[in-house]
């Protein structure tokens, strides 16, 4: 299933928020401008965009606001990945290069600010209060995430309800905003506006997972970076945990903590990829996929709840 | 002439804007309480919160929204101070350690995010659109500013004029934010907001310039850095500037420029600081003085007013 026939009715209405973004890379400044273009060009799915739009299209559809909160919190979410890759020291993103392997990290964690202005500067076009207070609140709620997971690092004393309070902040957050602030702008029913938030964020869990489990098994060209990134950096995720919890004695994760050697990091890659633990984590991706389209149950029954619940499943199964 | 004496009638009310920081740094998580602890309790002069406090009382003084405004834009100026000591890779900030000197620079850069985030929910509390989306565009002119400054970091084909673009944006947009913000808030007329924003933005620019000739005349006790920290960073900036037009053919700067030695960096900085081009920038700052006090002439002639006269003044004679 390609994901330009995911998002439904909402798919043609995309363009608008990419117009956001072409516009916003005009600038007279031309080293701003070409730092612009690489992170705002880069080819990504759109996939919170798609979930705004959609969860608008539970109340009244009003696509120039919509498409205001849409592209912030696309840009949110660019802010976060320019900070996230200075912090990781990565060379490459999607398989194109980074920001701050062109220019140097001061200037890249700038790019970050100016991309998080633009977001706020979005969300305030939509003159909706609770919208912006969403917002903000779920910045903070991000860069709270991210600390813990930067302080938490190489620590095996962490445990699976620490993960998942993780993750929960650093993406399932941002997912739950997308879809609680499109049904807010659009004025849905609180119960609606509930459900949506829930869907996002149960939503945003899986697709963390997912990723977790992506990080083990696909293959560079697929990921657009080594397998096995997070645990080169330290970053405990599922499948570790799972294996720890399963071998709790001496295990390749604990083993690699302690020496972090290349060959004990290969040793816990194919430690993980050779047990059932990406099964168990993949399970618990469903889980959270099945709550998420139980979320969905008190809205009418409609072709975009169908195209939520096709979602849903589809980011479960992906590749890269 | 002590600050705690400059804030005329607002004084008082600062104590406001720090219960706010206190209350920010109430948070279950140990490590970014101790984090928060080090950036919120820095004994700062809170002179962007007093001007906005002084800004609102030319119109319907609500404190309730002052505060929030205030707090959002010491926020604001406190995450930008984390993340440029990260750039800079700062030990010490008013003579205590950084952020960054402490734990490591990719959790001091989330610290940083974690703090525009506090920034934008406390502007958002104002529940005025205006004020939120003054506040979004600062933070895009500043970030576009810093960008600026890094990108021509160590370029001696800089002029003046990009040397005063680089401090309206990175300083003197957020003192004029300060201002309007205030008035904005207050209900005050139009011409009146405007007269705010034309008196921070001035005010900003003598503040930096002043800050600038510091950096070559202060002593490391008072600045809490080492005198010539710009230069050293490649930061051109005022008397550099002055002292290259007034030398065009050769100069201890540009020599400094060319092979960054620290007996090249001695050299520009002695001779900065043998010339008249210090003075020159001091003329400099009290002209931008002088057309801030100039532009509160539309006001009633009150104690605030004077106040604000006096700040102004207050601020180009500073030592620290």
């Amino acid at each position: 299933m390609k994901t330009t026939a995911l998002y439904g009715s909402v798919q043609d209405d995309l363009g608008k928020v990419e117009q956001i973004f072409d516009s916003i890379k005009q600038v007279d400044y031309g080293p701003l401008g070409a730092m612009l273009d690489i992170v705002l060009s880069g080819g990504g799915k759109l996939l919170r965009p798609a979930l705004v739009l959609l969860s608008g299209r539970i109340g009244n559809y009003n696509l120039d606001l919509l498409v205001r909160l849409a592209a912030s919190v696309e840009l949110l979410h660019t802010a976060t990945l320019v900070h996230d890759d200075v912090m990781d020291e990565a060379d490459t993103r999607r398989g194109r290069p980074t920001v701050n392997s062109v220019y140097n990290n001061s200037t890249t964690v700038m790019l970050g600010d100016y991309l998080f202005a633009h977001a706020a500067d979005e969300v305030a076009k939509t003159d909706n209060i609770r919208a912006i207070r969403l917002f903000s609140q779920t910045l903070k709620v991000m860069a709270q995430g991210e600390i813990r997971q930067d302080i938490a690092a190489y620590d095996s004393r962490q445990t699976i309800r620490d993960y998942l309070q993780r993750i929960g902040g650093k993406t399932a957050s941002l997912f739950a905003t997308a879809c609680e602030g499109g049904a807010v702008v659009s004025d849905a029913p609180e119960t609606w506006i509930e459900g949506m938030r829930e869907y996002g964020y149960n939503f945003g869990m899986a697709f963390q997972i997912v990723d977790d489990i992506l990080d083990f098994t696909g293959d560079e060209a697929d990921l657009g970076k080594p397998a096995g990134s997070d645990l080169l950096q330290g970053t405990l995720t599922l499948p570790s945990f799972l294996l720890m919890e399963n071998q709790p004695a001496a295990n390749p994760i604990q083993a690699y903590l302690g020496d972090r050697s290349s060959q004990r990091l290969d040793e816990a890659i194919q430690a993980v990829r050779s047990s059932e633990v990406l099964d168990d984590s993949h399970q618990m991706a469903r889980d959270f996929c099945d709550r998420a389209i139980e979320s969905l149950t008190p809205l009418d029954d409609t072709a975009d709840r169908q195209t939520m619940i096709d979602l849903a499943n589809y980011i479960l199964e992906r590749k890269s």
